[in-house]
């Protein structure tokens, strides 16, 4: 066996000259290595290279600005930095190489947001192995396309299936994710972990089975950048129409799709929403607008504050809120849940803090969770793992 | 709406010191550029970079080894270079700043193959408009867990059902798909863009709808790198496994759960096996293995010379192959089709001569399309346009 592999991997080898394929430019060096302490070693090799640094989500749970951190070379030409002990997250980073942003060519995982690749890594131990690929049953996920006549066109999204929904015959409670500004339909399967999430919830008897919805918010699109029609277009988070109504209205429209093309529970009581920031936003004007609909409400780090309230889009969605919302309270719910960092930006927490001021005066109860930390994915994979266990129970 | 537009933006700039997100990290710098001859602008900026060049498979349809190019510098420090008029096609690049790989940051778009990530492009208005979403019904790409008991564990495969799957109630033929060394159960919807060729053929009326199913061939992994429970462990092609046997042996997993999960029509009228390379020689095996199953079977660029006769594995699937040929043959099948580039590498290409020498002897009927290139994915795809529409007809 060994001398076969052995001619093989020499026929193989020869493949280099005439293959697309990158078989044969295995990067030796190992970057990121996580050290057993918990500390991440950075390497590059870049012998030309002047000035070569790392930067990223690597102050561990605060997460806020990136941190930059210069690399030092060796006689080898390879640059690299040791971080120190960073907590269980999941973690993202570059590398500026004389001025150039770069994924690290060691680390073949990298997650986008809006138009730049970040290389990723998890520490385990912790949190973190709720954002991992355990030895469990998993669930699927499956991209599909709906009919949006409410925007004329076929758009996208994710859908996570638990496991042994296709067998079972069941019909399954539904929770719609919604994705922040600069994101779309394949922001909770990447850095959010949603699938990952949900299985490992489910496997240790956290959550209920549910099938889980993650839509595209921007109605400008079909799809996530590079999975529409549009082709190869350069992300960028300033979209037409994301917070203008048109998404809260044609809601109706991926409802009506899965709802007919799942064994849901087509209920108040069997649907959930949720989303972060600007998809937190969505949430609050959904879940008023189609007032008797959904049962769960939740708002991660939601962004409330942002719309200036002098100046209203012209949609039906935000005309009479607070008749809207008093609507809500008279038809009931079973659960409104907030996530907030105390670190957010004042716009988006004192935005919170003035809604959760009239829901007290309407009389309306929620849940309130204050974290560390603030707009940051570390917290909505944090609120997403609480949230998820109160539904549906 | 302009203004409200604005203050938004405003409020939301500040996010930029609270969050992860990338949002304000948008690269001013276009590239690629696609410019309207068809020639391709790279550019990054690297002030301080004394060195940077673009390599990938930039000599269009021939695409053996990659092509580099030095880039110049501008008095701004952004570096550049204008390919020739390129011919359409998916393309794949990487830039080298200084010494180390990178890909493009001007690039949202990257596919990964083996341990190395690549930037992308397309170039439309020829043979890669099949490469591009279009604006036709979609199919439904989803990862799915099957039970593997002859491998003792969940493996992931990738399943394309056709537009109208899921509300037909009709029963679909099968593809089974597989990919090369290296490769794994997200090679042929990453580089082989297999969903994109799948919905615009179908729109097209040039294929019948079928379902697909890619496989994981490296029986040692549960999933493509990072999509088990190892982790993200660096990726290697050099796996064990693969070419023992074991992926044929228990390839039955595969049909149980597709056949149990899906409508399909399980009868070998209704099923077609494919594969490239390390693929092509699973096909070859399985459906020899396999004798009365499958009446459609399709090598591309398949890695038929690259075992050694000598020395063969214990499996039962490498024994008396000649013997199994004939029952293959006895037993019938529709189309055994293989395609070959005359630049392969000469083990493959004489491999291939001698098995389609041994078909003669023994009789048996094929189809064989010789095309110009090499091992390549320009080719594949090429195959996987053409094999597909003679499938199930």
């Amino acid at each position: 066996m060994r001398r076969l592999f052995l001619q093989v991997f020499l026929g193989l080898v020869t493949f280099s000259a005439f293959a697309q394929q990158d078989l044969f430019n295995e990067n030796p060096i190992v970057s990121p290595k996580i050290n057993p302490d918990h500390s991440v070693t950075f390497q590059v090799k870049a012998p030309a290279a002047s000035q070569v640094s790392v930067s990223g989500s690597l102050d561990g749970e605060k997460a806020f600005a990136p941190i930059t951190y210069e690399m030092v070379k060796n006689e080898e030409g390879v640059w690299s930095f040791t971080t120190p002990v960073l907590p269980s997250e999941l973690y993202r980073y570059h590398f500026i190489i004389d001025g150039a942003r770069s994924t690290d060519p060691g680390n073949a995982y990298a997650i986008r947001d809006v138009g730049n690749l970040s290389s990723i890594f998890i520490i385990e131990g912790g949190k973190a192995d709720h954002y991992k690929v355990q030895q469990v049953a998993h669930g699927t996920v499956a991209f599909r396309w709906y009919d949006s006549p409410g925007n004329g066109k076929m758009r996208r999204l994710g859908v996570y299936t638990p496991p042994g929904y296709e067998t079972s015959g069941e019909n399954y409670p539904v929770l719609y994710l919604l994705h922040g500004i600069g994101g779309d339909e394949e922001a909770w399967t990447g850095s959010g972990r949603a699938a990952e999430i949900f299985d490992n919830l489910l496997a240790e008897g956290k959550i209920k089975p549910m099938i889980v919805v993650m839509t595209n918010g921007n109605v400008s699109q079909e799809a996530a950048p590079g999975k529409g029609s549009d082709g190869f277009v350069k992300p960028t988070f300033m979209l037409p129409h994301t917070m203008d109504g048109k998404f809260e209205e044609t809601f109706v429209d991926v409802m009506t799709f899965v709802e007919g093309n799942y064994r849901t529970q087509a209920t108040k009581e069997g649907r959930a929403i949720a989303g972060l920031s600007m998809g937190g936003f969505h949430t609050a004007n959904i879940s008023m607008y189609y007032p008797n609909t959904f049962d769960y409400i939740g708002l991660f780090s939601s962004a409330l504050g942002v719309r200036p309230g002098g100046e209203t889009p012209n949609s039906a969605v935000y005309q009479n809120q607070d008749e809207k919302l008093k609507l809500q309270r008279d038809n009931g719910y079973k659960l409104y849940w907030m996530g907030m960092g105390v670190d957010d930006m004042p716009m988006i927490f004192n935005g919170n803090k003035d809604f959760r001021k009239k829901m007290d005066d309407f009389g309306m109860k929620y849940e309130y969770l204050e974290t560390e930390g603030g707009h940051t994915w570390n917290n909505w994979r944090d609120y997403l793992v609480v949230f998820s266990q109160k539904l549906f129970k």
